[in-house]
């Protein structure tokens, strides 16, 4: 099952504010509830904000050359509405991203720009797949083990991208080869991704796992309760320094406290040259709403102040490995980004 | 305000189950009402359970006097009684410990138990305040600053104990001598301690702060949010370890990282010099409906199961100062609890 496709003319995507309640799959045929989906995380994760900005903009021409009726395709218009869709959210660097690439094959019409959302859909796709296999024997390989049992933060699955996940893909992968002996993920505050979405995800893959919750994680690495932790990536700094979900850097503290490995997998598209080192990725503060209570329920008193960073940096030199669909390099080991070479493809 | 206090022949107690949304102060006159309110927790801390079990034994003994009429007061049925109050939350070493001790008076009857009660209750008071006058000088001495920020987890507070707290009491103490810049109490996941007790305790002590989930604690220690961190402590093993409030151990690693005094903050009842270190302490797990959900809303699927150690340990070489009434140990720089003498109080 994908996270989001493009079927019979139109997105569908799995409203993923009903989970882990209820599996609801949402057919998205006009822009305004598209941006609002995206706005309310019915759709969220890079990956899959990549895919849901391409096939936007293609949900845009097809709009706009139907209202045109037989007059040439007013690509400006679509331009116009692709800035609408790219500003949905701004700091979201993927939905930007698949937002103009799929306008670089906007000249060749309407077909061409759906082309592309498909490619970039099934790119994700093979990149999942290699990632899942250089991770999980990388895995084997650092810890001498067969079996391993893993701890990992966030929602890095199939939800967050369109088939299989990044993180949680070299997990499922572990599974599908006879090599996870168990799973924890973290519940995720303030938005629980972990206990909503990771939790769903491994119980329908039928993957033997036990939540903990975030500030349990550091403490049960240190009593060796799991053999590596894998996180995903928002961005990844030219120095290897990576930003993700708020609780990455005390894992990747806490792993390196426990002598366990501690691996960022994220594709290659996650990697921004242009930025020297986590010193320079500015971190938004989401506000307080998130902070003083969940679900409706209000936990804190009224009229205080917060402090909300919507994810930290891990210091590359506490990052065993960076897994990518091409790569894998050994920040804490000294490796650099623009020192390993890419590779093809796994599959 | 007390927390809990002998007031006209019954126990007057803080419900603490309604803040931070009420605050509501129940009278209580019967042994059921108290376990009851024990074991919900409207009651905790473990030096206000330690007051809680000596005061419960005052009620008890005046109950089986007034029974008896003119016959001599009825020991063994106190004793029988008081086996049940202890037995309200097993692994609360201060409810055991004020309840014995209430009851090594009753041969000299029932003032005189009530008497001890109310000493236990004076002892807690005075000992909150010398903890939070050594550990403000300690602070002040530590950072080299005169105003500092600090990071605490849980509910150390006046809540906790009879009026002033231990690590919370030490923040008090600093806003009282103009030395504090700013809190930053962590929220504490699963109960949410910090959110619902301390903030509102900060608040009435018009303290500024803001709060902040678990995970991001240790974020910005690494950013420079703060200039100390002080928790509390359930138990301080020979050796220093410290088994505090879950998040502890992730606290006190960041601390170190960020090169941040961590400082442990509890009464000399604490130390229990019979367990060798924290590898002897056994860490209960309270089961999956705290994990699995928030403030009354279901988050995670059904039939999932859970990891939720009650409390961690952090060990002693993580720890830069234990502070408690009658003294400064350093464990971090090698100092030990046997070597260091015992000061009087201050006050």
């Amino acid at each position: 099952m994908r996270t989001i496709d493009w079927v019979d003319g139109a997105i569908e995507l799995i409203d993923q504010t009903l989970l882990p309640h209820r599996l609801e799959v949402r057919r998205v045929t006009e822009l305004p509830e598209l941006i609002d989906d995206i706005q309310r995380l019915a759709v969220r994760g890079a990956p899959a904000l990549g895919v849901a900005g391409a096939m936007g903009v293609a949900l845009i021409a097809a709009a706009v050359e139907a209202a045109n009726g037989d007059e040439e395709l007013d690509r400006d218009e679509v331009r116009r509405q692709a800035a609408l869709l790219r500003e949905a959210r701004p700091t979201a660097v993927n939905l930007s991203w698949g937002v103009d690439r799929a306008l670089t094959k906007l000249d060749r019409g309407t077909a061409a720009v759906l082309d592309e959302a498909l490619t970039i859909r099934d790119e994700d796709i093979a990149a999942c797949v290699s990632m899942g296999l250089r991770g999980a024997d990388l895995t084997r390989e650092l810890t001498g083990k067969d079996r391993v049992r893993v701890m990992t933060i966030c929602n890095t699955g199939s939800l967050a991208t369109v088939e299989r996940g990044t993180a949680l893909g070299v997990i499922q992968t572990l599974l599908e080869q006879g090599s996870l002996e168990e799973a924890f993920p973290l519940e995720t505050r303030p938005l629980l991704q972990g206990a909503r979405l990771t939790a769903w995800e491994l119980q329908r893959m039928e993957a033997p796992f036990r939540l903990i919750i975030d500030s349990a994680g550091p403490f049960l690495l240190s009593r060796g309760i799991a053999d590596a932790v894998f996180i995903g990536a928002d961005r990844i700094a030219a120095n290897g320094d990576s930003a993700n979900k708020i609780g990455s850097f005390s894992l990747a503290l806490a792993a390196k406290h426990a002598g366990v490995p501690f691996i960022v997998v994220a594709p290659e598209s996650t990697v921004d040259m242009s930025t020297a080192s986590g010193a320079a990725i500015e971190i938004e503060d989401r506000g307080s709403a998130e902070v003083t209570g969940f679900g409706g329920t209000r936990t804190a008193p009224e009229g205080i102040g917060t402090v909300n960073p919507a994810f930290d940096v891990t210091p590359h030199e506490l990052i065993t490995a960076i897994v990518t669909e091409r790569r894998v390099i050994l920040p804490g080991s000294g490796q650099t980004l623009s020192g390993v070479p890419f590779e093809p493809l796994r599959s």
